[in-house]
């Protein structure tokens, strides 16, 4: 992995993996797409030049943001433009069938490129589609949420959810060509969205880098506001910490399952509540509650983490959690359907301290109980303490 | 690439990709399923021991050929059938959707096991499904036919077909972790089945080895005859050419392409019939006249290849070209589709004498001049002499 950038212009993280023919370029930067600076320019101009460009999006992210296209647009021979359904809706087989289809009409070539513009549904959706579509073509991420450009469109997963079991259960792992997070997109972002894409940086810091925690912690109120520097600067940490993950591990055999911190359980409340009831993030921020609970629980914790957690979470005035909706043999059944399970069973990623993990098989027996008390007071508390194992 | 065997036993090609995290090896022998060979069975006792076991097959086959397959089946902790409809019709994104859901409700994990157990259209639905389901998941391809164990379950290409468009345009490279060629399950073959394997591993050695070529030349009696030991040895030889390229590229972008040798025409044949009006090998064998016809306009075929290749197909017995059932046109238009073609446009795989070959694009014009003279004395005919241009 290797960083490009004199400070100045946007920062360009290179995600280095011997395994890939091609290099993954992410850059990170205020108005980026309006493709004022040259080496940027330089880069998706040759990769474009010639092409039929497929634009991935949605209708209103293409009314809303779609003028922020235009110089990406202009570098194209020829762009088709494809709308999916806002959010979830979008990662279904039915859509990337529709979507294969429209592309072979359109003559859609093995050099042909796509790029995705949007949340994480439609990188999701569209990185998938790239890299199936006469078995893969080149493709760039171009995230217009927080979530998005801090976790989502990083690393390479790509996938649609199977109805009726889960989200993410069919998929691929294939390494966008460019990720361009330009920070100027979020100045329009609902602040519910803000928050659920903080919850992800706030998430890897927890278990990765105790220092970028610190700094989350110091700058929380200016990114909870919007504060575009800070979100500049926040995207850049949590860009290092994913991609440092993914080149050491990009398959997801080892290292790479830190990043599921709060997501086992976080995935089991989205499930649960139909994908309707809470943001990613929110349903996020409480896997990490819990999994804090649970390490707690299996003496690994050793600092005042969970507290801290407690702390910023308590800023993010998260929508309380639908306990009523929610039962423990239900989110059981949803954990073990959880893609990361193995025929061994589930493997928690729990805290150690701030910034260290540790993979763990737990009991049942723990998880239910834990469960059982969780449930009964499930929300962030500033402040509040736990009784030490 | 490393080879294991003595001699005696059946013969092991390991794949030894650099970009890949597990190995893919290739056993070829008669008996083979039996696992009376120690060395197989202690790897495919340690890859199922303690998994499901998902075997993607269809009706038929499970009929003709299943108790072949019982020695394996009896390594897995748990063993799930999935029936498939038989040929091409099993690659739809509709039959990928349905497996998913049933892999999925029958608590399929990440390191559960998957094989195929067919021949072409088994291998690639299912390599694809093992592809993508939970992002990818390890599998066996045990091919039941020649032209899957000397081509199709070769090499990691898996895929399915997008009705209107054509073959193979959704997919994924996925190597398998075995490929278990049972030369004995040749035995029950259809002679016609026989012969369209043969023509992929005529294919090959026309292009990449004089001597193979020399080789399927001699034994082409016994081959077609079925003779096990003539067919052990081709399957060998195609195996070791095919992968030999695959290691030097995966991904197809450069040697690989000398595999799509007749392809170009022969595919475009396949999709203007309705993949109903002859077999792939059949096709080809058409694809493979051509292109010789096309190198001769070329002026880049330096010596009598294409006469070989005539005498040898001529002995095939090869169901007549349905010339009514095609146009210039059609034709030219479903290779456009191809996709294998750039935004550039298509990419001949030309011979220039016998092991050896040329990439070039041909211009339209030539191509449509030679393709009308050739739909007007399509087949082979031993001894017929050409004009050197």
């Amino acid at each position: 992995m290797t960083q490009r950038g004199d400070g100045a212009g946007p920062s360009c993280i290179d995600l280095g993996l011997e395994a890939r023919e091609t290099p993954c370029e992410v850059w990170i930067g205020g108005d980026l797409l309006g493709l004022g600076h040259g080496p940027l320019r330089a880069d998706l101009g040759g990769w474009l030049a010639g092409r039929t460009l497929f634009v991935v999006t949605s209708e209103p992210l293409a009314e809303l943001l779609g003028p922020h296209l235009e110089p990406l647009r202009g570098l194209a021979a020829r762009v088709e433009q494809l709308c999916v359904p806002d959010g979830e809706a979008a990662k279904s087989l039915a859509v990337a069938g529709g979507l294969w289809d429209r592309m072979l009409g359109l003559g859609g070539k093995r050099d042909s490129r796509l790029v995705t513009f949007g949340g994480g549904s439609v990188g999701d959706l569209g990185g998938f589609v790239a890299a199936c579509f006469l078995r893969g073509i080149e493709y760039a991420q171009v995230p217009t949420t927080l979530l998005a450009q801090v976790d989502a469109a990083l690393g390479g997963k790509t996938g649609i959810d199977v109805a009726g079991h889960g989200k993410n259960l069919v998929g691929a792992f294939h390494q966008p060509r460019f990720v361009l997070s330009d920070t100027r997109l979020l100045a329009t972002l609902p602040p519910a969205e803000r928050r659920s894409g903080l919850v992800e940086a706030v998430k890897k810091a927890a278990v990765l880098d105790a220092r970028v925690l610190a700094e989350l912690e110091a700058r929380l109120d200016a990114l909870l506001a919007g504060d575009v520097p800070a979100l500049d600067r926040a995207v850049v940490a949590a860009t290092r910490m994913k991609l440092g993950v993914v080149a050491a591990d990009a398959r997801e055999a080892g290292a790479r399952k830190s990043l599921n911190f709060g997501h086992t359980l976080g995935h089991a409340i989205e499930a649960e509540l139909d994908f309707a009831g809470l943001r990613h993030g929110e349903a996020v921020a409480y896997g990490m509650l819990f999994a804090c609970r649970l390490a707690r629980a299996e003496g690994v914790l050793g600092d005042d983490l969970d507290q801290r957690l407690e702390a910023v979470l308590s800023r993010f005035e998260l929508p309380p959690l639908p306990v009523d909706a929610l039962s423990i043999e239900g989110l059981w059944s949803a954990m073990a359907k959880d893609k990361k399970a193995t025929e061994a069973g589930l493997t928690w990623v729990l805290p150690t301290a701030a910034g260290h993990y540790t993979l763990r098989a737990v009991s049942g027996e723990t998880v239910r109980r834990e469960l059982a008390a969780f449930l009964a007071e499930p929300g962030p508390r500033a402040g509040r303490s736990r009784p030490r194992s």
